[in-house]
């Protein structure tokens, strides 16, 4: 017998950015996603992170891979807003789809943030056809390292 | 007969951080000063010139010069406010004296950003100790182009 | 009825570095393999093309990939000895089997260059386990797309 | 009194690339110098302490500072040879004066690396007006602070 795998929590998104539709891990069960966690003023998702969650975005634009960034802010509140985070993606040029992590009311963490147990940003995790986690890293990750993980997920029907 | 030289305008700063006294270029009269201006959110500026001027402010410590970061926001103003400039300096562990560029009221152009017609960000500008304008550059510097000209504004003695 | 695939022209080494037995294409059928063409004195290689490939190598350790680098020497021959290459081979700490292209005598390009008609340095060549050319690319790849087309070459078992 | 400075070693060289005059600090006395030494498979110097020197060359064109790179073969001198190096010199674009250091019969130090006692490559040497070693840095230079140094050496008349 085999046992059903681990299903990855849903995202909790409380306004989207990039897109018109709201997405949601349920709806998109059988494809592979990788979510990329992070904040608009922490050094390590500007300058390598979140380009490199952009670049997956576009690389992979002609497979199903979904890529989300998820704007998952846990210090700073005041400073990481919306309209900040609005002016973020613009200035930066970011296409791909971009959720605000529901924030749990009175909580310093957010609510997929806290689902996941995120250690902090930025985060990368990928979620497989079968809706498991696959990877689950910290920090900086590797380009071709990256590269091959995604390929093996979208290649890896299930 | 020697002319006097053009002095370069006061800056116009409504906020101060990592200042506990504000500066003005009139008290500084006598040595050389150097302002970045940049905004939190502009790509060229967090990538390579405010690290480049928080580097003159830490290699040149032990000489007169004088850095100053000039927040000159005229753009995204809702989302570059003084409360979220100070989470940017925390998070990217800027130590040089950082100003906010006075708000204009009713203006897209700070005061000071006004009065040095300055182009957009990042500006460099280079006051030598007789308080004339050195050099005006806007966009990327070279860093050994910048180290050549601080030395030899601070070597200039009137 | 299938086409066999075209399979990709026979490797001509004179001499190995960091393999103790010659490898050929005709003993590795079965297994993906990476040939990375470069030369000590280009710039791009140096800076890019082979530290690129020298990470693939350690990178897929765990998989049945196989890389291989090729000093495809077409300019500048008095320079580029295999003397020199070891030395080469040894300052930047290569550990890749690194194989001579074998210097067609009297003819500038040597002989495994000739063969693939390979336009200069670098150039990447991707040999499927079908031992069919998958890719070739000349000049700088990117690690993402690098990672991704290692990736669907190891999972494609023929 | 003051007594006269301890003036620089000489340099000894046995051939020269782009300068169709052999150079020597006596006759460039009353100028400031600039000693770049390297060896062309030393990987810090490939990657930055060469372009580094040369840019220097390239940014102080106009004043009358002068870059000389040495060629310091103390290790793979057969690879490393004259030939070699011009061929280096052409790939890496590379248009200061280069002098290859000259090699002490039997000796695995050449001669002006022994003078100076370097500690190895890269290392950067810069002269006075008055002909005395004012920094002798080993290993990766910031640029900006050697911008400043240089600028500073240019400025300082005798």
């Amino acid at each position: 017998m085999k046992l059903d795998p681990v299903v990855a929590p849903e995202i909790a998104v409380s306004r989207w950015f990039n897109s018109s539709v709201p997405l949601s891990l349920a709806a998109l069960r059988g494809r592979p996603v990788l979510l990329h966690a992070f904040q608009m003023l922490c050094p390590g998702c500007v300058a390598h992170g979140t380009p490199q969650a952009e670049k997956a975005h576009r690389l992979f634009r002609d497979s199903d891979l979904q890529v989300i960034g998820l704007h998952t802010v846990f210090e700073h509140h005041a400073a990481m807003t919306p309209v900040a985070l609005e002016a973020f993606i613009h200035e930066y040029r970011l296409t791909m789809p971009i959720g605000v992590d529901d924030p749990d009311s009175g909580m310093r963490i957010p609510v997929t943030m806290g689902r996941y147990q995120m250690r902090g940003t930025p985060t990368s995790i990928l979620i497989g056809r079968d809706g498991a986690v696959l990877h689950h890293g910290f920090g900086q990750e590797d380009d071709m390292a990256l590269g091959a993980r995604l390929a093996a997920a979208i290649s890896g029907y299930p």
